[in-house]
């Protein structure tokens, strides 16, 4: 569709996260597009509860950031929130449609992790995915083909106050407004390469020795999050936490953190001035102090699974019942955040922060 | 399509099963499509292992039994399955594209259920089928729409032979030879209610909430088959096996049961002059002698899967590791199979066994 070299700066790939514990996948799946030569720009969305060191980690891999609040936002989004306060972070995904600066867009989960060049998914039209494990007939919302514009936002919230969402999160809404992916055009079906969740070898393996090699994005879903795993420096091995709800595949875990140690673990490093923590097995820290107390060595799980522990949202932890883990090791060492964001140098970073 | 009242005799369902236990899914799979009015006919493909009392009771409900050995087979399936001793079975069910008698056909496994009409699929072309849950670029090869043709039984012989099946069994060779099904046409792509998995509540809640009412066949994938639970006939409640691989949700495991007992049961006695053992639970004995000794009082399970405990082979028990359970209450009573078989008179039968 596109000649070499041509500039794309009105495509962008889109991510959301709400809190810095989605914000290690954030950094993971840029880190991924990038190192599949990406020619499109990296945009993300955050919510307020992201601390300034993650958005300046953030800020040296993403083009474009926007902070979006539906709660103080001065649209039609703040009043739809009051009908239906259960749609709070849907609402915030919703914003992916009012970046009209893109003429086009593909939105990734922020527990997605980007294995070949994806930038064909932009000769696809709004609204292209990949077909749900769960419900095949509804389309997964981890990964989509969409365009921004303020029309279609504003339908999506009147969709929202009118019909809600069947399953309490964006996936449900999505499939309500765009009711004919099932049925209208093989074309916005992407293949299940595009989409494929880690744990599928346990259903139906044949198929994924058959395919398996030609995987582009593997989706994390589920609560259990490849940043809750415990990597061993020493051997490079990966181990589970011990409440997993989804077994994913080791192979895919852990190209998950051989992206976060080789690109991001050291840019975070640089950063700080000083080295995480890193024997005999490490997890993602926080890199500003933690907000649940006890000095920064548990972090909360991520349990907002509202779909049977299965379609866990893909962009925050929040947890009606908070579960805690153990941060391998010793403390992490903090330092107290410069008051200037550190700007990226090889690709020009925007910083727009909105309420 | 069609108008009201035509005659549809150049179209059926067809099912197969290659043993009793087997046989008595198509049992009910057929009296289900009975009770939902079907003005199709009824075809059933049976090997040399299914027993003359039960070919009795195939009759009863189907218009058409064709028995088939590719083992002895004149065709071009014996050399084949020489080649490829390995798709046995799968071979078996290639025969559909022969029964040239019809111009198009539903396929639909023993492990079926139909709860709703569903003449309507004839109005699709071949073929036609559902998303698997498993790899859902894959299509479920349990219910499909084709149409009998011996170039395209030449074609499936023949990819078998050079290609083979990437899972051992037919889905993976009907998904080899009809490999455009993901990206070719959205007409192909039956709505996943016509072929839900019975599971499916366990893995995406709310889609089964929002959809579920509308399904219109159910899929006992799986090793554990609905036939392999107990009914306590006293309370009509079910109760699985000890070890089951797939859940199945118990209210349609119910239905079969259901139907088993309201129509399959009351034919099966009167075919046989005895009640059939009813307290105070039932699973469906044997209604010719046992094969596996021990006085009929024990019935293979069906253990076949080679896809990871989730694609059991949906016409068959074969077990490389046969493992057995006891009938409950006491024995089945037998009478020897009289000479000529009976044939049903609302519905013409007939009977042709091939080699």
């Amino acid at each position: 569709m596109s000649g070499k070299g041509e500039n794309f700066e009105d495509q962008a790939f889109v991510t959301l996260v709400t809190n810095d514990r989605y914000a290690y996948g954030a950094l993971v799946v840029g880190q991924s597009l990038r190192d599949v030569g990406t020619t499109r720009q990296l945009a993300i969305l955050i919510t307020p509860q992201v601390t300034q060191p993650m958005r300046r980690q953030l800020s040296m891999l993403y083009d474009y950031i926007q902070e979006v609040n539906p709660l103080d936002s001065q649209d039609d989004a703040h009043l739809a929130l009051l009908t239906r306060p259960d749609l709070g972070i849907t609402f915030t995904k919703l914003y992916s449609w009012r970046l009209t600066q893109y003429s086009k867009c593909v939105f990734l989960d922020a527990d997605t992790l980007v294995l070949q060049n994806v930038d064909d998914l932009f000769d696809r039209e709004e609204l292209s995915a990949a077909p749900d494990v769960g419900w095949p007939d509804c389309f997964n919302s981890g990964v989509f083909v969409f365009k921004p514009s303020n029309e279609t936002y504003r339908g999506l919230l009147q969709c929202a106050v009118t019909q809600g969402s069947f399953d309490g999160g964006d996936q449900g809404l999505l499939n309500t407004f765009f009711s004919d992916w099932a049925t209208a055009d093989i074309n916005k079906h992407l293949p299940f390469i595009y989409n494929m969740t880690s744990a599928i070898s346990y259903s139906y393996l044949p198929a994924f020795v058959r395919f398996g090699n030609e995987v582009r994005i593997v989706h994390f879903i589920g609560r259990t999050k490849p940043w809750m795993y415990r990597y061993n420096t020493q051997t490079g091995t990966i181990s589970r936490p011990s409440d997993v709800d989804v077994t994913h595949d080791s192979i895919y875990v852990k190209m998950w953190w051989d992206v976060f140690m080789s690109k991001v673990k050291p840019r975070i490093e640089q950063e700080q001035g000083t080295p995480l923590q890193d024997s005999p097995s490490i997890t993602p820290p926080s890199i500003a102090p933690c907000h649940h107390g006890g000095g920064g060595e548990t972090m909360s799980h991520d349990s907002s699974d509202s779909n049977h522990c299965r379609h866990g949202h893909s962009y925050q932890g929040y947890s009606t019942v908070p579960e805690h883990y153990q941060i391998g090791g010793g403390g992490v060492q903090h330092r107290p955040p410069p008051s200037v964001p550190q700007e990226r140098t090889s690709v020009p970073t925007v910083v727009r922060f909105l309420s």
